[in-house]
């Protein structure tokens, strides 16, 4: 008989030491960046507006208006309509991408000198602002690997769908942009091989911190990077921590150390987890939310032409055409339907410490196409074209922008660059003084790095925009 | 600077001494048994079934065929058309009850003599086997508690409405039946009061240990109260288990002490959460599965007239009408729709020590009216009318009705009698033999008790079927 052991504390996964490794076994973080250029150089592609009635393979679908693809596969624009008391009331109606396959967002994992390194690819999306950007290992939906649409099969595929003799070291499902895709979500998986992985030219090893510094230069990880580095907790343990020469406490530590703590501490925040849960689930219970798929020609307030769809006051977004011409993908040449905004938006999040320890500022929204109707997002997510009345201005907006905190991160990123069509965020973190007491809305929570991790983990919790500006921060060393 | 400390482990909420408790502060168990009885006889109530066309208050929809209320409340029979893949191949079209409402299942909870009793209601439901059952102290649809019907307004509301001065100890959102009901869930609540409680003549405080003697027995416990108890670890911690007399430990342990260590083993399983939760990932992302909800009159193989919608073999379940009259509710007389099975069903966990530890083997189940379409069901979930030829019978149904193995639990339970008409399942724990190592389909794994627990704490992850299996396991001395 076996008595009982406390559970293991020291995690192997080894993602602190990569995070904390500045330089790789393949190249500097320069030799990355170089490459990166010479990719962008290397690979010729054009991309341009085309309008809507020039599509090839895509038609208005008759009855509904939807916007669909002549296979039925890969994605349709439709309608939806919403309605929501929560956290004011609000109606609307807008074009919404419906994509009901799960996607594979997958980065294969090596360690070389016993340091985690990360496979990523130059992959050109034509909604991207410099087009090449570093994405996942293997970022393929259904109808890309099971190849509708003719193309070649993605490099890599094999060790995310043959998962013996691997390690698989997340692995998540997570929604996507929840007031542009209606219940679309993906997966987010690494998986750690010990095999020889021959490495094409448009793919490179990049240790964690490597990948992190990148993230401080505009456009240059993508979306689905992020989404999936946000999955990785930046510490274990605290042996994990002061193996690699840090020193997690509460107080008057580097804002590194601060985050190392706060992830540390999934059950000693300002409140219990069960005390979030508890808050998530009255609100989730309490709003009244309705959202019904619609057909695109049903919604009202959206004018459609051959060249766009768009509303009539020009806010928010277009959905737009365009063409494709590239020798580096599966297929060298086509055209699709892409959602273009009007503006850039801000996703920011809030910290401050609390009782030393630092806590993050959450808000709970609702976005019509998240499964859960309501996810966590951070503190400030400004969407492009929304109105700036007092009523309606995004709490600590003017804290975010106005630069007089503490800012610990900020850089210019683009999103998934596959359906949107430069559509620009700025991702920023920044801290509050510990004495600004300021009490937040009803909907808004402060949470440890720890809590927000498993959160993640547990999935539908927390939103793209939230994961994203997760997934920029940083511990190295200054 | 304060170092970390490690996780409060001694958890303060004491329903293991509840659970331990074999008589109340009030009445023994045997006092509690004669005041249900008693309550179903003083309580006039009159159920009778009524032809659909029958019904008052109720329409067809014109072009939908939807069964419909007439104030556009409560909920509405429509149909739904599903395709999926998982586990195998199956398409099927069927009517489905859409109730988008969050509905609030609270149970208040007070401390006698430091010992929790939770507050039980004997509530009359019209499809409950012997109709009246103890219910939670609120048990409530928002069209009940905003009045939407006109009648009295549930009682002991204020305690979860208004959170201030209460300690909440359970607070999550919940799936109910994914194969009756379109993606409906409900708040499970708990709310631990220190003030005087007036108890109504329907109302009685029991310990936890004597809800759990009382779910040995038939159609005593309604499922609403088996949802929320199924929310309660046995226990925190191992000094908890030992406070409480019992000795958690691995090995030739008592049923009782066995379900205590499980309980205490999140992280130690034959698996670790990670890998639980990619194996749902991966479930979950495979799974190709399509459910649209569609017009009633648009679903063929089922028939209507004026008396009952059936399929034409008469398999599955019928929507029939009912009548109630009842001097105990908040209406005192009114019609409804109802969906009554063609046959009983079971649902029925196979645990098995591995290494010495309690495990359960849980299932993914594709479910058309769950948020996730694929949550965790028990081992066994035989539903009314399913074909039992040997290709598509239930994994372990025989282990299960054969009797071979040894049985910890057999109660028959009647589903929720507000929208189910004498819905019978058999709830069955047995447990095989460690040296039993059949291998087991992709689609089923072994999980402790910890671990379910932790998953129905995240919410959307474990089925109602199996969520009331788990209400009744059961840690009292013998």
């Amino acid at each position: 008989m076996t008595r009982l052991q406390s559970p293991a504390t020291f995690d192997e996964r080894g993602f602190l030491l990569s995070a904390r490794s500045k330089e790789g076994q393949f190249s500097t973080t320069d030799g990355a960046r170089q490459w990166l250029l010479e990719r962008r150089r290397d690979q010729r592609c054009d991309v341009h507006r085309v309008p809507l009635a020039d599509l090839r393979g895509w038609h208005d679908e008759p009855q509904s208006g939807d916007l669909v693809h002549d296979s039925g596969h890969f994605f349709r624009v439709q309608g939806i309509r919403a309605r929501s008391d929560f956290p004011l009331p609000l109606e609307f109606e807008q074009p919404i991408i419906n994509q009901p396959e799960v996607g594979v967002l997958g980065i294969l994992a090596r360690r070389f000198d016993g340091v985690l390194h990360f496979l990523l690819q130059a992959k050109m999306e034509p909604g991207n602002v410099n087009l090449l950007q570093l994405s996942p290992t293997v970022q393929a939906t259904r109808s890309n690997y099971t190849r509708v649409h003719g193309g070649a099969r993605p490099r890599y595929l094999e060790f995310f769908s043959r998962r013996a003799g691997h390690r698989i070291l997340v692995d998540q499902l997570q929604s996507e942009q929840g007031l542009f895709f209606i219940r679309k979500r993906n997966r987010n998986v690494i998986v750690e091989t010990a095999a020889d992985v021959p490495v094409h030219d448009d793919f490179h090893w990049l240790t964690l911190g490597q990948i992190k510094q990148l993230l401080r230069e505009p456009h240059t990880v993508n979306m689905d990077t992020r989404t999936v580095i946000a999955a990785i907790p930046l510490v274990a343990s605290a042996a994990e921590a002061e193996a690699n020469g840090c020193l997690p406490r509460r107080g008057t530590a580097t804002f590194a150390d601060a985050l190392l703590t706060s992830t540390l501490a999934p059950n000693h925040g300002c409140q219990t987890m069960d005390a979030i849960l508890s808050w998530i689930t009255e609100i989730r219970s309490a709003a009244e939310i309705d959202c019904q798929p619609c057909a695109l020609a049903s919604i009202t307030g959206w004018t459609r032409d051959d060249r766009e769809l768009r509303r009539a006051d020009g806010r928010y977004f277009k959905v737009i055409g365009v063409s494709v011409a590239s020798d580096a993908r599966e297929v060298p040449r086509w055209t699709q339907p892409m959602v273009e905004p009007c503006a850039a938006g801000i996703s920011a999040f809030v910290t401050k410490r609390i009782d030393g320890l630092l806590h993050f500022l959450v808000q709970a929204r609702m976005e019509p196409g998240v499964w859960n109707l309501i996810e966590l997002g951070p503190t400030v997510q400004y969407l492009p074209g929304t109105p700036l009345d007092e009523a309606q201005r995004p709490f600590m907006l003017d804290d975010v922008v106005s630069g007089a905190a503490t800012t610990h991160h900020r850089s210019t990123q683009s999103e998934e660059g596959g359906r949107f069509y430069r559509y620009v965020t700025e991702n920023i973190v920044i801290e509050i003084d510990e004495s600004d007491d300021r009490p937040v809305p009803p909907q808004y929570t402060w949470v440890t790095l720890g809590q927000l991790n498993t959160l993640i983990q547990y999935g539908h919790y927390l939103n793209i925009e939230a994961r994203s500006v997760l997934a920029c921060l940083d511990v190295q060393a200054p």
